[in-house]
């Protein structure tokens, strides 16, 4: 009988008591704090991953305003050592943003505006709240695009890819937030209000704090602004859908087409049968999917259509010497969303076939990919589940997702899932790779970190962690148990 | 009469004694332990400032052979509190090198061996001792380059360079050195061996230790492997060099080339009038430099020679209608290395006229940089000194250089070379700039990062640094005293 339990108050925290909910009221205003409400309290239970057993409801919500409010809220949480955590979008895949220890959510949905937008510098400054969409929709008017940003654009925040440094369909050639992030204001742990870099693109004064911010999960304090890298927007994209026998030679293609090719992609994305049938049978979608046994998704894009054209041409010529069985050009709006709705929709389609899954997102180098596809075919026989695989192939970055068997029932996945997961893990460190590439570590994978890790690095991590939050509150559970 | 004093041991640092010396034999070997001798200590007191009295004598240098004997020092350092102090090439700017309260310096140059090309996952592992120029010759073999190399990549190492966080020539379209550093081993100031990253380019497992690493000046720990992102090499390289009557007009055209254009080049230098006409008189150059009130040196690269025609055609074009006077293209290697030249020299040719001056680097928004130059005249004027300006003008990083005029003695000189810097400093703040965009802050600075980052900030970075440094004997003295 393995059960999850939540999380054990070895810290001692003190609950959100009525004096402290007054409190909480002096500072936000009583109409932006929900507190012994279990229905309004329940959606900051959870993000985005289905496991209930992970689910844990905060004993308060407050929706601050801005950066003075949050940071008396921090050091109100420190009197009373109550925990907090903050929140975006919750559309995070590692229980980030979920508060583990209860306490009290900082949701920062009102903390939603766009705060300038500078062409000539080509930097916008937004507050965390701002769904990373608007940021592009923004930019767009002026001709340029954020490159850093995640599948999830319609509905994650900006503060929370930063927290997270999410990854994204176009890290191949554009990298990932984290790239873009020139400057930041946050909260500190203790509830001091700091500003680091802005719009400037270089700069080495002291250390990169900006960077350390960046993907450290919501543990190392609460970001109130961010200044934003604008890129130019490219005028012409075209896809390539490129339909191989099977996996092994799809995913040798990968590491070939920029070093053959010299041509740095946008994107190239890997499907395997699995997903490409699943997916295309959930939306009802005819591409030539049954010919396939894995494809992969070549994004190009510039400025120049000659240009674009000569390098597509190029990439698709690689591939049919290379083992593809065809290569479908989509240089068409409406054509390239067909394609890429079969990609974004694959985790939705196998929530179909069971929401007790894990989607995973392991990360290897790329010329060790072709490795890892005999490895998931021996895990899925071995432990008798659907593995589908399929991700940001041109990073090495894959989502292996274990998905339940529907004849197995819930405590026999229950029992296999860490063995699946340790398994699979373990191969990818071999492989040099790590446990995550860009769903981050959170609640849900801190007990596999030692696979990626040796204990002289976390244990500087967590050095790093009790520098800046001595008292533990801020998002603890997180990442390690200190 | 100021003066700057060597550090004043405040630490309560222990000498190295013949002990000690001994002790560092056995684990370095009697070849590779330099003591007691001050002709051949004497290149470990100094880097490339040229101010002598921020020279400090080390007590001893060592050479390890490899990161294990690096951990004894640092073990052996923490036992007796000897301050340590890493050195790659010698060639900073900002004293990182320099041993300000004595104790053993660890030279790298042993360490200097690359150990992988690895062509499919284009990455290069390199020792930190490697001459950055030289990574540069072995992936030029396979079609591949290290875009973040710094201007003095035919002397530094590439350990300092991942220290320093290193700037350079092609920022404005392939970044700095961090952007490429996939993964590291280093040695903690407590002496322990921890490796991070590897051949991955996506990596959130933990807090981003390796971009902190990355610019701490050898302050948390001592790098000794590096796994360094390889680009495939642009084959067509174009440079512009365009006249501009006067600096205003040079400088405001900078932030339209990419806004207006759409195109990033990889280079977008400035020269004012004083260092053209003071570097092609000592090249004996005859560039038509004396048409000019300065000029802009723009470099595009790609892999196509048609696209490249047009990008350069467009920007010459877009630089006509905005004021220059005239566009000159270099098509070819041995003019483009005249112009290059003439560019790379400035900082030596001004040596001759003065070595007492102070090669600064300041970063502003890149639209706000036609605002530092009135008042880099009115220093010039105030101070009656000459203030060149040149440098990375691409990304807001300017060579601002305060020389000595020849009339002035050394001490007058001396009086008001703080105030010259504090002045600049507090401009540069005033456009949301910081005082270091690629030579770091070091000891040179350290008084004066209160000008970039606030209490706050400064704070924070104080306690990484005495969580990773309890005995704070890791290059003590630098970035701020703790």
């Amino acid at each position: 009988m393995i059960k999850i339990l939540a999380e054990l108050n070895m810290n001692n925290y003190e609950k959100v008591t009525e004096n402290i909910y007054r409190e909480l009221i002096s500072i936000c205003g009583e109409k932006f704090v929900i507190y012994r409400d279990p229905e309004k309290l329940e959606p900051f239970s959870h993000d985005e991953v289905t496991d209930k057993s992970y689910h844990h409801m905060p004993e308060a919500v407050v929706r601050p305003a801005g950066a003075q409010e949050i940071a008396a809220i921090m050091k109100l949480a420190n009197k009373y050592k109550i925990p907090v955590t903050p929140r975006g979008g919750g559309s995070g895949l590692s229980l980030g943003a979920v508060p583990v220890f209860g306490g009290i959510v900082i949701f920062l949905d009102r903390m939603n505006r766009i705060l300038e937008i500078d062409s000539k510098n080509m930097v916008i400054t937004v507050e965390p709240g701002v769904i990373t969409n608007e940021i592009n929709e923004a930019a767009s008017g002026i001709g340029l695009f954020f490159a850093g940003y995640p599948m999830s654009l319609q509905s994650c925040f900006i503060g929370g890819n930063v927290a997270e440094n999410a990854g994204g369909g176009k890290a191949v050639k554009y990298g990932v937030t984290g790239r873009y992030i020139l400057g930041m204001e946050f909260v500190t742990p203790e509830g001091e209000i700091t500003c680091l870099g802005g719009k400037i693109v270089k700069n080495v004064t002291g250390y990169d704090l900006i960077n350390l911010m960046t993907g450290s999960e919501g543990t190392l304090g609460i970001i109130t602004k961010i200044y934003t890298k604008l890129m130019p927007k490219p005028t012409e994209i075209t896809d390539l859908l490129v339909l191989f026998k099977n996996a092994e030679d799809a995913i040798n293609m990968v590491p070939l087409i920029i070093t053959e090719s010299k041509i740095i992609p946008a994107a190239i994305e890997f499907i395997d049968r699995l997903s490409a049938h699943t997916s295309c049978r959930y939306l009802n979608e005819d591409i030539p999917y049954e010919k396939a046994g894995a494809m992969l998704l070549i994004e190009v894009d510039g400025t120049d259509k000659q240009k674009l054209e000569d390098d597509y041409e190029k990439i698709g010529s690689l591939c049919m010497k290379n083992g593809a069985i065809e290569v479908y050009v989509a240089d068409n709006f409406t054509t390239q969303e067909r394609i890429w709705n079969v990609r974004r929709n694959i985790a939705e389609a196998f929530m179909v076939i069971s929401p007790e899954q894990s989607l995973e997102d392991i990360t290897v180098p790329v010329a060790e990919i072709p490795k890892i596809i005999p490895e998931l075919e021996r895990l899925s026989a071995k432990y008798n589940i659907q593995i589908p695989c399929y991700g940001h192939a041109g990073d090495g970055n894959l989502h292996v997702t274990p998905v339940k068997n529907p004849a197995q029932t819930h405590e026999e996945w229950k029992n296999i899932l860490p063995s699946v997961l340790e398994e699979l893990y373990i191969e990818t460190g071999k492989l040099g790779g790590v446990i995550s590439g860009e769903h981050g570590i959170g609640y849900k994978r801190k007990k596999y970190l030692k696979y990626s890790l040796d204990d002289t690095a976390i244990d500087l991590m967590k050095r790093i962690k009790k520098s800046f939050d001595p008292n533990n509150i801020l998002n603890p559970g997180k990442i390690f148990d200190l």
